[in-house]
Formats: C-alpha cells, sequence, structure tokens
C-alpha cells in the first residue's frame, strides 16, 4: 500500500517551526508495511490544500493530512475535503455532546461557534481528541482512505496510536515488518558497516541501516514475514547476529539508553555510583539522573570544573596536576578515586579534558580527555581524541565514560 | 517571489530522519521577504524527482531542492535536472579539479568513478562544497532560479549562506524584512501574548509570532521596510517597545541563552559562582559550560543527589533535612550556603526538587521544586511547581535557577 502525508500550516513553510508530524507518520506506516511516497507542507489556504489533496487521493491508497484543524481555520479544512469529496456538512450529534462536555466540565456554557466543530463531512468518521478539542476524521472515496488529523504533535500522535494503526490493521494491514535496534558506541560507522554490511545481505526479509549520532551508531534491522510471528522470529534471529558480529561494542539490543544498561548494571550488582566530571561540567550526571529510580544507585559527585576545586573537594594532588596538567590520565584517576573516598560509593567515574573552541595545545590539543573508573578492586583509565565543536565533544566524553562504566561493570574483577 | 523547497531521499518518508532543512532554508528565504508556498519530500527517485521538480519549475519563481547528490545518485538527481531542462551534462573543469584536489590532499589518486562528479548541466553554475564532495548547482530557465543542493545540513546551510542568499541578493531581493527576538522565562505564554497583541497590532509592518518552549516564551518580531535599513529601525523600536511592556521577564533581545546573560552579569560583576543541584542532577552545570569561557566564573559544584551527600559535600544539617525534607526551602537554602563556602565562590545556586514520575506526596507533589541563590550580601529563594515529565521538570529547574540568578545579579545589594 502506498501513502502520502500532508501537512498543512504557514509556519511549517516559513521557518518557524520543524515538520516532526511527517517523520512520525512516516515510521508508523513502515512498521505496517505501508511506503510513504510523497509528504507535501502546505499552507492554510483552502485551494493549495485543495489542489495537493486532489492529487494525493488520486495517487495512493492511504492519505493522511495534519494541521490546518484549528479553532479559527477549522471550518475551511472540513469544507475543502466535503467540497472535494462531494459531501455535505453534517451535525454529529456525538461530536456536539463531546464538545458540550469538554465546555461543561469548567462550567461554561458552550459558545454557539463552537457548534461548527460538530459539523462534519457526511460519511465521515470522527476520531475522538482526548487531548484537545478539534476532531480527528475518517473517511474513504473509491478505496482510498482518508484521515485527517490535528497537527498538534501529542493529538495527532494519541489518533495514529488508538484509532488509525488499529483501523488500518482491520483492514488487513499487519505489522508485517518488526523492527530491531542493534545499539553501538566507539565504533566509527564505516568499521560497523564493513562487518555487518556482507552478512546483512545474505539476511532474508531484512533491511539494515545505520542511524549514526554523535555518540555512536545505532544498526536499525527491518525484518518482514509472511505473519506478524515470522517477521518478529526473523528480526530476533537478524538482531543476535548483528549483534554478535558486532561484539562488546554493544550496549543494548532495543531502545535502552547507555545510561538505562548502566543502571541495569549497577542495580542487579548492588553497587553505587559517584561521578567526578570537569570539561562536562554535570552532563554525565545529568545523564545517569535521566533514569528514573537513579536514586537507587547514584549518589551524585561533584563538578571540579576548576583545579581548585579538583583539589578541594576530591583530593587531586597539586603536585600532579603540576606535574601532568589538568587534562592527564593522572588527574581523571586521582579524581576517579577521590569522589570514591568522599562519596563512600563503590564506582567512580571521573572526566577531564578540553573541550575547546580554545585552550587547546600541541600536546594537549582541543577533544583531548581522559577517562577514568575507579572501584574496590580495580581501575580502568581511557584516553581519548574527539572531534566536533564544544558540545559535540562534552557530549561524546559522557558517552565514553557510561561506556568504559559499562565495560567496568561487566567484567568487575578485571583492571 | 514566491518559493519551492523539495527535499529528496527515502529517510524523510520513512521516518529514519526528521527534515530539517525546508524549515532552515524557509527562515531564510523569509528574511529575503520571499514567500515558500510549498515543500514537498520524494525518495530518491527520478521519476517521482522529475514529476515534482517539473511542476516546481512552472509555478515558483526560486525552486530550491535539497539532498539526492550523495556519491551512490549524484547522477541520477544530475540526469533529472538535465533531461528536463534540456540540457547535456558537461565537464566542468573547476569541479574536477577540486574533486581531484580533495583527493590528493589526503595522498590519493582520484578514482575514475569520481570523473562524473564533475559532470554538470550545460549552463549550471557549480557551488563550491567546502565541507564535502558534491558540488551545488544553479540553473535557470524562464525567469525561474533552480538551486540544486545538497541534503546534509551542514554542507547545504554553507551553501546557502555563502552563495544562495548572496546570489538573491544580488538579483534584487532584499533583506527588507529584519527579526528580532525577545527572549522570556518564567511567564506563561497566553501573558506574554495578553500584554504584547495590543500594541503589537500597533505596531507598522510588524508580524509577531510566541515561540513557546518548555522554558519560556520567545517572542519574534518580523519587521519589514521600504529599504533595509528602514526595517532595521523599526524592528529595533519594536524590539524595545515589547522588552518594555515585558519588564524583567525579558532576559535577552537577540539570541542569548540565558546561561549566557548569566554569563556577562558574573564577567562584568567580576564574581565566581559555584552550583549544588539535587534533582537536576547536573543540568545547571552542563548549561552554564556550554558557554565557552565560563571557566572564568564557573568554579563547579556539588551535585547532591542522596541526602547523604547533601550532608557530607555540602554541609545541610541532618535536622534540617528530618525537619523539613529534603524538598524544602531550608534545604536549599543551607546547599546555596554550603556550596559557596566550600568552593568560596561569592555566588551559591541551589536546586532540590521531586523530578518523579514516583515520589510525589500530597504535601509534595511530583514537580515540586525549591531553589536558591546565597552571596555575599543577601540570599533569594523561590518555590515552584513545574508541570511535565521528569525531565521537563528539570529543564524548567535549571532555567528558573538561571532566572532567579539573573535576577540576584541585577540586583546584588537586595535581599
Amino acid at each position: 500500500m502506498n501513502a502520502e502525508i500532508i501537512t498543512i500550516g504557514r509556519e511549517l513553510l516559513d521557518g518557524s517551526l520543524v515538520d516532526t508530524n511527517t517523520a512520525y507518520v512516516g515510521s508508523r506506516l513502515r512498521v505496517l508495511g505501508a511506503t510513504v511516497t510523497r509528504s507535501t507542507s502546505v499552507p492554510d489556504d483552502p485551494r493549495a490544500i485543495e489542489e495537493v489533496l486532489a492529487r494525493a487521493m488520486n495517487s495512493a491508497d492511504i492519505v493522511i493530512t495534519t494541521g490546518g484543524l484549528g479553532p479559527t481555520s477549522d471550518d475551511r479544512t472540513k469544507h475543502v475535503v466535503a467540497r472535494l469529496l462531494d459531501r455535505q456538512l453534517v451535525l454529529d450529534e456525538e461530536v456536539l455532546a463531546s464538545v458540550r462536555s469538554h465546555f461543561e466540565s469548567q462550567g461554561l456554557a458552550m459558545p454557539e461557534i463552537n457548534l461548527s466543530q460538530a459539523m462534519i463531512p457526511e460519511g465521515a468518521r470522527a476520531i475522538d481528541n482526548a487531548l484537545g478539542t478539534a476532531p480527528g476524521l475518517l473517511l474513504e472515496r473509491g478505496g482510498v482512505i482518508l484521515f485527517v488529523l490535528p497537527g498538534v504533535p501529542v493529538e495527532m500522535k494519541r489518533m495514529v496510536e488508538t484509532y488509525v494503526i488499529p483501523f488500518l490493521e482491520g483492514r488487513g494491514l499487519k505489522r508485517l515488518a518488526e523492527e530491531r535496534l542493534v545499539r553501538t558506541t566507539g565504533v566509527p560507522e564505516s568499521e560497523v558497516a564493513e562487518l555487518v554490511d556482507p552478512v546483512a545481505k545474505r539476511l532474508a526479509r531484512t533491511d539494515v541501516a545505520y542511524l549514526a549520532s554523535a555518540t555512536g551508531v545505532d544498526v536499525l534491522l527491518i525484518c518482514r514475514g509472511e505473519s506478524a510471528a515470522q517477521a518478529r522470529r526473523t528480526a530476533d534471529r537478524a538482531a543476535e547476529r548483528v549483534a554478535e558480529l558486532l561484539g562488546d561494542a554493544v550496549y543494548a539490543t532495543g531502545e535502552d539508553s547507555l545510561e538505562q544498561v548502566v543502571g541495569y548494571l549497577l542495580s542487579m550488582a548492588g553497587k553505587s555510583l559517584a561521578v567526578a566530571e570537569s570539561c562536562t561540567g554535570g552532563r554525565l550526571g545529568w545523564r545517569l539522573t535521566r533514569v528514573s529510580g537513579s536514586s537507587e544507585y547514584f549518589v551524585g559527585g561533584v563538578i571540579s570544573y576548576s583545579n581548585e576545586l579538583k583539589k578541594k573537594l576530591l583530593g587531586v594532588k597539586t603536585g600532579t596536576l603540576r606535574k601532568h596538567g589538568a587534562v592527564s590520565a593522572e588527574v581523571a584517576e586521582e579524581m576517579a578515586d577521590g569522589v570514591r573516598a568522599r562519596t563512600k560509593a563503590d564506582y567512580g567515574v571521573a572526566i577531564t579534558g578540553t573541550a575547546g573552541p580554545g585552550g587547546g595545545t600541541p600536546e594537549k590539543p582541543v577533544g583531548l580527555v581522559h577517562i577514568a573508573v575507579s572501584w574496590e578492586r580495580g581501575s580502568r583509565g581511557e584516553r581519548y581524541q574527539f572531534r566536533g565543536g564544544r558540545d559535540t565533544v562534552r557530549e561524546r566524553a559522557a558517552q565514553a565514560a557510561l561506556d568504559l562504566l559499562r565495560r567496568a561493570l561487566m567484567n568487575p574483577r578485571g583492571t
């Protein structure tokens, strides 16, 4: 089945707003095995909407519009749809009751003008908007299915999940595609592809995409099957095979973030963690505490941005700073030991580096970062040379620290 | 002048990638007074590209495409353009030299296949790609200007700034619109609009948009004029007027972030700063250190996620924790005083709160946050009740802390 997406709103065209609805709808349709062949953004102008909508209804099996349903433009879009599909606007009692109760629940009488919200094209089905006022619409003509959805992402997403997908499944679209994510960090995209590509080509019914970001490469496997169960089995096997190939660069098969994985490992081991951050300024702590429940294992730590605080709050020795400089393996190690000692945490992680743009030297260029992990039975230290702007270097450093910690937690007896 | 944007790539339609190019190009054209009437995304398929491009060339004065110029699909897009505009592909010596030197600078000979990159439609001008390999193209037909740009945002943006905008200015498009941002935090969008709308309506040649995010509302003023100078004057006056209306909720007129503004104020006062973060876990420190040069005034601080660390590293009293609980004005104050005392910084800022999703009680619901600022001559404390998910609450708390600090720095003698 082919689908087209139409997003409506001047703000999508003049740069006020990035259209995220298209990507969302596209990803949901992909899982159902439908292919989006085109997406178009037009301003909230009846002629423009009608032209694009007419073409789409003649080209695709499924058409989904978002936007153009706000209180001021509501009737306009509905009129376009009604005219194009040759339908009258009629009063929908259920929508009327819903709009009325929306006002009554606030102790207000429904203003006359809101009657129009309950007018929908004859034969259309209204889709309840649990999070806003304007209902969505479902219409069909000559085998083409048209969904008219609001533009506000949360309202639109809710309708897609609770109505659009179940409806399309009822029409025979099946989740014949299953997706798996194999998440890696620390290995460049080209190396990941070099390892995975030869094998991926031989995997039946499987497409591979590499999603590279500043902090790692996710291998996305899209697996099809004759049935949902078969697609699932294919996907499980493919993910397992790819994870094997990539070895310990893989931190998760699934949606888990690296901080979640580190959290599981700490919880399972019953160990606590403290951080000492210099150049990252708190990024590592922020990421660890994005995991709800992280207070079970994360006690906190020190942002030792200045050398004074490295000494005062972490006990880094003046001699070490003087001899090796703040960005050094030795200082990272003393920071990790220091934060562990002062917080009584089981694990200490420390980051010190030069994020730039200034402050680089030939021996210690911008992007040089030292990371250390310290625990009762051992320690690990690594030197990294990251590329990118200030925040990219810092984000990469936080990611590398989480990964070094992950490796330490998986092998707590080694050094 | 009307413009159309065409973004090319399957990944834009299947949900792998959000299209940010359209918004970027749209915002740049807006400043030149051009209106984007439509944007279309199509997969990397010659027939789809040709159909959309042909229509756009017949409807708009300016057409800008992005994407579909990668090493594998390069020729395809160029062939579509050449066929549609009835041109031969010819060798461009300058492009050839540039591609060749790209390889030679890496000590490599240029592979035969890359010769094709130097083939461009007859009469087209190649646009140098300083950040990648595929050049952009400029073609004209019957008064319509076509730019063919790469899809990688940094490469595309660079060409827009250094080539597309100057070219269009040369063609008589002028920066007849000037934009100003008036940035506020702590006031809901509806209140900002209520204050600004009545005045904005009377401002000549000025459009107003409210850009609301989790951490504040930016008032965007788009001002036109008969000349660039007039537009600038109009914009300056409008920004001044709006900033007056909004009073001390305004932290910047311009692009500056709140952490930059706080940085200026600290630098100007010659004062240093330390943070004590509980629920934000390092977010405040991260934001402060996003400003390059922040080491001049930011010394660091403590992430006191556990109560133990609040006592151990900040000297918060056991009695205070027991009597008022960790999320209280009293604990926030002791944290701010404590971090200031232990780091010898001039200003201490502390955050303690319940970010959720668990941990709320009727007296201390999720979203309750106490923030304190402490300095030699005074202190400030505020209680906030934030809405939103865990990370939204934490992001809002960090923003509120920066804003409380800003207010303290502007009135250092008051309490």
